[in-house]
């Protein structure tokens, strides 16, 4: 069987995954509900995650234009230069990349977006049906980007047969991923404050209340940021996974005259898929259950499912075992990592306890509690990536050492469906437990929605700590990537500059360095001007609170038929999101091309290893930090250091504020942002290697 | 002339430089001081900085003992392989180091707690005998740490033609470095926020009320902190720029049958030094003028007379240009760095406005944007430090291209004579204005002591940036310092493990980039504990005010006669600082034993260069996020967004105690962590060389 084979069959998973999303999203539907008031809410909050999701794709499509333009002209060699075919192929399969994401996106929005209202009516029957509500709401989604980026990148490779296309297409999931989640972080997090500084603070009203103007904006940001940004997020770096390892392998069956090494990379990946759909299908929760354990009892048998369908299938087909053996380490170690995170974030373990015993000295302990516990939390995470990257490596270090970590990176990411099945029940069991309370569902229900709700926090924290292993696992083998793309740019253009091993990228290179230094300042830039943008944004939109607070008669004292104008909110929280985005999505993209046309394809190699290296740390600090504080004040508002209203809550709602940005805006976007900076400078090597200064 | 020469020219200047101390010193014993009160709290100070200064002195004879005796069996070889007086005068090296650290530090302490007082009084004749007392006071630890860095260079290189043995006296001064400015470090928080937290928030008695029984711990600790901790740390970057410059020169001079390069490094050395004294000797400030000024003034002047000098110097001698130009780089771009951290944490510049009206939003505002502006603050210095590198390298790139960084970190910190006079000057006066408001001198008084209080965080910020900077540079020289030690004792044991090229140290090596992760992550493990041991040692201290408040009948209401004990204060701060201090300190020395073990030399480098990347981002992201709490706190107090007692004075606070351990605590200490780690790795090389697992 070769490569055209395990291409079709990954098509026929892929498609596969899309019947079974098909299956679960009737399911979900079919579900009852009947409660006027959390249907009409349950409808603005639909309409107002569309409002946002449309204005985002229509400000991406114009900005992918350009893009492609860019790429049609320069990519992947000047126009006039090379063969112009190769630039129109690479512009399609950008523009694809996009579409791709964005069709995945748009899937799960939409039952996200229907599944909360029917978890919160099925909270009436108890935690069972409530569950799987919005279990199999988020399932949707999971299934939806993982069908469509085994889908995409199997189509593009079958048709062009062309690698260097899978990175373009790897770069459209990228900019997607961008707008995505980095946008949707900003407009959660603007929603978000903005609703609990003039809410909470200034009126003294309750989380949800419906005269809020910014109520239904923090819904649909839950929708935005945390489901549709996620799985773009997860998507982007899915995509990459399997374009780092298809490059390298094509570049390996070239020498044997075969296609074994992309058949490998399709099949593991396409048994992932069929790991996840069994594991997703079978997931179950008993009468009185805890969610939390249904949750984690899914991975674990989606893990092991893998496991057994991969090695069943090696020995079927005779694929090389070492290979087979970094896939599982990598993907052993992504769980083990999510499990050490979990300890920082878990509100059972110490540093939960810890935080919220040093709130009872005020809001500087909170602080600095949790970000001397968010600083530890990184250390299991590096030492599971270096020990997965090491042991990867030596596995494979007689086939091709980087192609051993680029399939622990597949291995990592191969149950992505299942992670993302997890991840998306978080927002929507977080909105029932709104749509709950507005509509009055008495405390028996919302008791049910909180620990729904509770679990998915605690999931969460495991599923980011995976995602940003993965991310970075797959960022080391984008590096291997942009090696190979070096040397074969090199040799087609009958250069010698460098040769095989001067591109190892030595440290005492002092352009490596140089890369290096500047590469690791970026994702502090990055992450500090989303933060900066939120605050931004969260100003304009408590203007406009108040605006509708004043000149709406009788909003605040909730009169019978008042309605705040929500749509503003959602209006400036869009509007600000993206405007606050671009700049900082630019200042990463504009040091990759400086650092590449002063100093070379030697310094991008520092460059990238300064990004994923510091971006990594301020990824797992920030994710981490923030979700302690955050089960902190939960943990505080549950009765211990005093309870609600005590001194230790106050400053625990100082920490959890803090940490809101830190876990749902700049974290997670660093994946990204370092995931644009290696396709930036995987695709514009040819013109790095001919045209820098040094 | 050859390095004999140089070298006692050296030990010369450093005696000129004791001398000049010796003159200053009287000076500031010269000024009158009458006031009775305050001579009275300036003797507790002085006696609790020696009780500190003793314990810790103590505990360190131990600690270095012990260390002493693994380096007599172990180093450079094990005993029973080597040569064993190599190994005797290794230990003795060590010594050397911490013992020459401990005399400057010691001086230091003495003039300061001396000098405080006197700037106190000098404050009732006006703004520049005061000024005069506090720079005077602050230049005699000054010259004590540089002339005695340079003396003990220069006497060991002299005594034993050994640069080995210089490794060795630098890793005795970063022991020291470690104790004086992590141990101080976490002494004076200790001090600093209990004080605050059961004065100012419990009782709501003024900052420096002597009921109050940490008020003398909390002066204390700025001096130990500030002035014995900053001088240690110095130190060991001022030594270790000169061991790695070293090192590499005498393999350089090798070649050559000449001592011309190393020659070099002493003579520009001591005219660092010697443009210091010139320029601490000229400092002078306007009867009105601003003492800001001045001390920038000085600056700019020290290092025109250097550049002037070193030209001159390299002209006569028939120097190389090139290494000069290094030299001068390094220089340049430290003071740039300099000026670049000042725009973050200067009360006249944007972010201090930003994060002061961020407050009014409350404490989360506060921390969000000043921890945002931090991570920005990143990236000036990162591109200074990357260009400095790439410069200095290229310049010397037919010498020897590491030699030329090293000779950029000597120019970075050739003025650090004159950087520790600025930067001592800043604690002295802080402790003086606590005196004048103890002895009641009067609102005037407050006014002229808080205006060069000011002045002395200002510059703080300034001299922490070119700390740090040029800490980065020297572990960067040391990393070459590494590369030539494994080098040589691989001759010296006839192995042909590692071609000179391997040592280049590949990222796409797995086992480089295995010791990458791991040693990016220590900063951020190392800077955890420390603040984690800072709150540990808080909790103990407020238990002993609130004791003290309880049963020493008549304290909490001032009567007459009645005093806290505050030796028990001193006590607890000391002993708790040093508890704390070990765990951490030991973390890094054991991971860096581990890699070293486990991946051999090149993961030690990679180790090392994620250790300097992530160290440094850390370092002055904590260090300028505080320095900007410190100053948006006092600009609100000076009457800005509501001034002293409004919600963004509270939220400001909040602030500035999240950032004292940032600043004072976690930041500077990173650079001592990662100079131990370099040490720890060039003086193992030989070990981990022929004993590790890969």
């Amino acid at each position: 069987m070769n490569v055209t084979t395990f291409g079709l069959i990954s098509i026929g998973v892929a498609i596969a995954s899309f019947v079974f999303a098909g299956w679960l999203y009737s399911w979900v539907k079919k579900q009852p509900s009947s409660n006027v008031k959390i249907a009409e809410v349950g409808k603005l909050i639909r309409q107002g995650a569309a409002l946002f999701l449309n204005k985002e794709y229509k400000v991406l499509a114009r900005f992918s234009a350009v893009v492609a333009l860019l790429i049609l002209l320069f990519l992947p060699q000047p126009i006039w230069k090379g063969n112009i075919l190769e630039n129109v192929i690479m512009a399609i399969a950008y523009i694809l990349g996009t579409v791709f994401s964005g069709i995945a996106g748009k899937i799960g929005i939409q039952v996200a977006t229907i599944a909360n209202v029917k978890a919160a009516e099925a909270a009436k029957e108890g935690i069972k049906p409530s569950f799987m509500a919005g279990f199999r709401g988020g399932a949707v989604m999971g299934m939806a980007v993982v069908g469509s980026s085994l889908l995409g990148v199997a189509a593009v490779l079958l048709a062009t047969n062309n690698t260097t296309a899978l990175l373009g297409f790897s770069f459209g999931a990228s900019s997607m991923a961008l707008f995505a989640k980095a946008g949707g972080g900003i407009f959660t997090k603007t929603a978000d404050i903005s609703a609990d500084l003039v809410g909470k603070v200034e009126l003294g009203i309750p989380e949800d209340d419906p005269r809020n103007p910014a109520v239904i904006a923090d819904n649909v940001g839950d929708n935005v940021g945390d489901v549709a940004g996620m799985g773009a997020d997860l998507f982007d770096s899915n995509v990459a996974s399997m374009a780092a390892a298809l490059v390298m392998a094509s570049a390996l069956d070239k020498g044997t005259n075969g296609t074994t090494f992309q058949s490998m990379v399709f099949c593991y990946a396409a048994l992932g898929l069929l790991a996840s759909i069994i594991g997703v299908g079978f997931a179950r929760i008993g009468k009185n259950g805890s969610p939390t354990k249904a949750l984690n009892n899914s991975t674990y048998i989606t893990t092991g499912i893998y496991i057994v369908l991969t090695a069943l299938a090696t020995l079927a087909f005779g694929f090389e075992w070492r290979i087979w053996g970094a896939c599982v380490v990598g993907l052993v170690v992504g769980v083990i990592i999510g499990i050490a995170t979990d300890y920082f974030t878990d509100d059972s373990k110490k540093p939960v306890h810890y935080v919220a015993k040093a709130s009872n000295s005020g809001p500087a302990f909170t602080i600095l509690s949790g970000i001397s516990y968010g600083m530890l939390s990184v250390l299991p995470a590096m030492i599971g990536i270096a020990v997965a990257a090491l042991a990867s490596y030596k596995l494979c270090e007689d086939i091709n050492p980087m192609f051993g970590i680029s399939m622990a990176a597949v291995g990592m990411l191969s149950i992505v469906g299942m992670i993302i099945s997890n991840d998306a029940y978080g927002p929507i069991v977080d909105n029932a437990r709104g749509l709950a309370e507005m509509g009055d569902l008495g405390d028996k229900v919302l008791e049910i929605t909180d620990e729904l709700d509770s679990a998915g926090n605690t999931v969460k924290a495991v599923t980011k700590g995976f995602a940003i292993a993965a991310a970075g696992l797959t960022v080391i083998a984008l590096l291997g990537a942009f090696k190979s793309e070096v040397l074969t740019a090199q040799a087609e253009l009958n250069l010698a500059k460098f040769t095989e091993e001067s591109l190892n990228f030595a440290i005492i290179d002092p352009l490596v360095f140089f890369g290096l230094l500047i590469g690791a300042a970026i994702p502090l830039v990055f992450s500090a001007m989303l933060m900066l943008g939120v605050d931004r944004n969260a100003q304009r939109m408590v203007a406009e609170i108040h605006r509708q607070f004043k000149e709406i008669v009788g909003l605040k004292e909730g009169k019978e038929g008042v309605k705040p104008e929500y749509d503003k909110c959602i209006e400036i929280a869009t509007t600000g999101a993206l405007k606050e985005l671009i700049p900082a999505g630019l200042v990463a993209i504009i040091a990759t091309l400086l650092v590449g046309f002063i100093g070379g394809v030697r310094a991008i190699g520092g460059f990238l290893t300064g990004n994923i290296v510091s971006g990594l740390l301020f990824a797992l600090f920030m994710s981490n930090a923030g979700g302690l504080w955050d089960n902190a004040k939960k943990y505080v508002e549950s009765g211990h250091e005093g309870g609600k209203g005590s001194v230790a809550h106050k400053a625990a709602v100082v920490g959890d504020t803090v940490g809101d940005p830190f876990k749902d805006t700049a974290g997670p976007s660093i994946n990204t942002q370092i995931t644009v900076c290696s396709l930036v400078a995987s695709l514009l090597s040819t013109l790095f290697l001919t045209m820098s200064i040094f």
